[in-house]
């Protein structure tokens, strides 16, 4: 059955009343990497709409240009050598991965403390460099005058970065978040109520339906998680706040202060959970119909006939990998009927089939929109996974770090994906679930359904978040949608007090009645005593 | 500043993509009084977009009409004399409540208990009368039969009554629930995890900042309140569900289980608190642009000049007063430069002045939207509230029983009503909050703000609760957007088992370290005397 929709008179009404001409000033403080891309998108369409950009990029950027006719931007100068630091580290942390095999715990352990270690470090390294970022903005007096001067409406910032929520308080203005990460965790478990006995604690690789050894973990990761990221994140931002804010400033309280919170997930991703007013999901807004493939890109395509292409790319961090692995990949690859279109920047395995295309770079969204795409392997990036949710291209998983692997479990949970432990890869098991997802239905059909879900929606989801984000301009923040408890210290918030308060009355109200009735138990016991006597 | 707007290209090709023709079939079990007005009005959007709509009405129902162009009914038999009951239960609290003065807290506290009685004898008559329609549905057959038949998309019902969530049930078919309560007390503390701290309990008249003692009787009422309503709804619906379900199966899970919550709030009404997917807010879908008002009613509110209108109503339920508090307001209106419309089907008051009309129904919507009105003198009913803020209007609250006190309050915690205790009421004080909300600007400017926030959504409330209607048709469900918590049982939920086993852990850890150092101390000790000796 299919429903009629909305009226088009309705809407247009809508849209004429809300429209206007004139344009905001927004000061954009994004977090670099794969995270740039997805605060591009925005700031494409903030740009289109007419308003006016200002982005600060560190002078060792790895993305974010310079010029750009989007916006103007405003260079911070940085040490430079942070980027390699980075790659060093995550060479370090997939070396420690390869080692991981399942079923030797100690060692396996050890691992995963080794990594955990490495891991720190690399986010240490990297608020650091932030708070180093900050502090030289705040520092330059001309230029926090030339940015207050300026008169910006808002600032728009990724909370994966301290900055940006520091500025906004600096300059007194709204703050919108482009959220996936926060300095202190993934975003629910700060804002919203999180029940550790259905919501899965980040890098847990759980679901919401758990046993209760995956609950008695899911409690321990979460405590753990939470005691290591105050470790990373308090030496980097706490010594600027009470610099610059003062002594009794908690930084945490600037962060819980945004006035909306634009998630990229949904719930055709994410396992349903508790939300708060303010947060907009927009999982999925940088996805779009495909746009035709290159030529000579379209012929190989083509050239695969009914069997179909594979798509592979393990994302801008980790483009290359071991010979070992790459080699035992390709001879996978090379015994499918498809063709393989591989984005791989490493050197060429020697095995290479000939329905192999090794390629720099792939137009992913491009290509996952083919109508010849049989299945996607991918390292579980989020955006990667939601592209092919977008576009319902079944999944097989080879997730390396951060959160790719919670974000395969949950393409895996809803029964669209197969993972691949990285560690334990060779030709015959990659092989079986390449097989596995393109030829068994299941899979594409459950991506399919996902996808019409994932499209389904009163608004698109970056339709959604620019009017939100003209929302806070028009009002000048949305306070009325923030809810009252990060005001609120943890005991006040918990009740602990309420019902300390309740068991101390009950105890008193306890120890009288008993005192009473020993008191008049004696007296009559004593008042027979003496009868009897 | 002010912003331009998603392009209609845009959400034209949304349209496009997601209109279709062909309509659903929607098996609609409403509850009566104010809760079938706001049905009514999704009713009648749902007819016009082409979808055949079937209402279950019992045989006595007070406003749904056998009759309608706009749906087909089906009449349940119904003893009669209900209407009675509940008219002649009313008056009794009303008149309990008018004894309830400031100041006598003993006595108030007897009279609000015997209010609590009545309330409690009328809420279960309500149910037991609900429960015996739907256990006569259930139980013909050929009724049952033909439901099944005619092959439903999916069942619309409001949560106050019991019957739509197991009809739903037992025909296996989607549910959406038009609700602002529940059976069981307000939704959100059913599905949403509502912190005692700063969500202020139902009938409370609190708001999301409260001091300890508040904290405490927030705490106190909700233990209260949920004993209470069990109290009520348990006996009305549980024999009905171990003979229809089976003896183990728990009525509220039914409840529970809705695909789709269409609340008939929002944020701009109610303080922010935590909320969960698959809730949509609504509030002020009935709200619309008014339409021009009769001539000679026109013509009166002309008349008043520079002055302006006040508006005054008490709601469906409560339509005349005891003479003396009719004379006071009376007296009130009389010495106001504005001139007064009163729906008011009581004795006329002796002391009228010549500046009121009294009117048997009044076109509420229009008028709210007449820039001439200056002030809504309201008892707070839900739609009422909603209405006013729509149009700007602030109030002043002459809050009666049921939610109107908390509804009231909600608008005066965000600085746009006066409220006044109807058992304090008399012309002086009646006329000092008409005055503060005429001429204090605040109240007006305050009333405006929210107007222009509830207004600025992406999409109508109306248009919003249709798409969420016709989705769940779409796509026979909304399951994904459902939480695990209901499905857990409390002591899983709050993970009491996995801290009692962690506590447990660490109990036993404390005793071996505690074994162990005694072990070697003595043998240390023991060993020292024996070289000592």
């Amino acid at each position: 059955m299919k429903m009629p929709h909305p009226s088009l008179i309705t809407l247009t009404l809508l849209v004429m009343q809300l429209s206007s001409t004139s344009g905001g000033k927004i000061l954009v403080f994004p977090l670099d990497g794969s995270h740039w891309i997805n605060m591009k998108v925005i700031i494409e369409e903030l740009h289109a709409r007419g308003h006016e950009i200002t982005v600060l990029r560190p002078s060792d950027s790895w993305y974010i240009e310079e010029k750009s006719p989007l916006y103007t931007s405003i260079t911070l100068s940085c040490r430079g050598g942070f980027k390699e630091n980075f790659d060093t580290n995550l060479s370090q942390q997939l070396e420690i991965r390869l080692q991981m095999k399942p079923g030797h715990f100690w060692s396996n352990f050890w691992a995963q403390m080794q990594m955990r270690g490495v891991l720190l470090d690399q986010f240490f390294q990297f608020h650091k460099r932030l708070g180093d970022v900050i502090t030289h903005v705040f520092e330059n007096e001309d230029l926090m005058q030339s940015l207050h001067a300026d008169k910006y409406d808002m600032v728009l910032t990724d909370p994966g970065i301290g900055g940006g929520a520091m500025l906004a308080r600096r300059l007194h203005l709204p703050l919108v978040f482009n959220v996936r990460w926060t300095i202190q965790g993934e975003a629910h478990f700060l804002i919203a109520p999180s029940p550790l006995s259905y919501i899965p604690f980040t890098a847990t690789q759980l679901r919401d339906k758990m046993t209760f050894p995956q609950r008695l973990k899911n409690v321990l990761s979460y405590f753990m998680g939470m005691f290591t990221l105050s470790y990373i994140t308090e030496p980097a931002y706490k010594p600027i706040v009470r610099r610059f804010f003062g002594p009794d400033v908690d930084y945490s309280t600037f962060f819980l202060d945004a006035d909306i919170w634009l998630m990229r997930n949904d719930f055709v991703f994410e396992f349903p959970r508790p939300t708060v007013p303010n947060v907009v999901y927009m999982g999925g807004f940088q996805c779009k119909p495909p746009k035709p493939l290159p030529a000579d890109l379209e012929e190989f395509v083509q050239s695969s006939g009914e069997h179909g292409v594979v798509i592979m790319t393990l994302g801008t961090l980790m483009s290359n990998l071991p010979q070992g692995i790459s080699e035992e990949i390709a001879a996978a690859f090379a015994q499918l009927p498809q063709k393989v279109i591989w984005r791989y920047t490493g050197q060429r395995p020697n095995n290479l089939g000939n329905n192999t295309l090794l390629v720099k770079w792939l137009p992913q969204n491009d290509l996952l929109g083919h109508p010849k795409t049989r299945a996607f392997i991918t390292h579980g990036g989020t955006n990667g996974v939601q592209e092919a949710i977008y576009h319902g291209v079944p999944v097989v998983g080879l997730p390396l770090f951060f959160d790719q692997p919670d974000n395969l479990s949950r393409v895996r949970a809803k029964g669209a994906a197969v993972i691949v432990d990285i560690a334990m890869l060779d030709r015959h098991i990659f092989k079986e679930a390449l097989m596995a997802v393109i030829y068994n239905s299941t899979y594409g059909n459950t991506m399919q359904t996902l996808s019409k879900l994932h499209r389904d929606q009163p608004m698109k989801p970056l339709d959604q978040a620019v009017f939100w984000i003209e929302y806070v301009m028009r009002h000048k923040g949305a306070r009325h949608l923030q809810t009252h408890s990060h005001k609120m210290s943890w005991f006040v918030y918990s009740s602990v007090d309420v019902f300390a308060a309740l068991l101390a009355a009950a105890l008193l109200a306890t120890l009288i009645w008993i005192a009473v009735v020993r008191f008049l138990w004696r007296t009559i016991f004593s008042g027979r005593k003496t009868k009897l006597h």
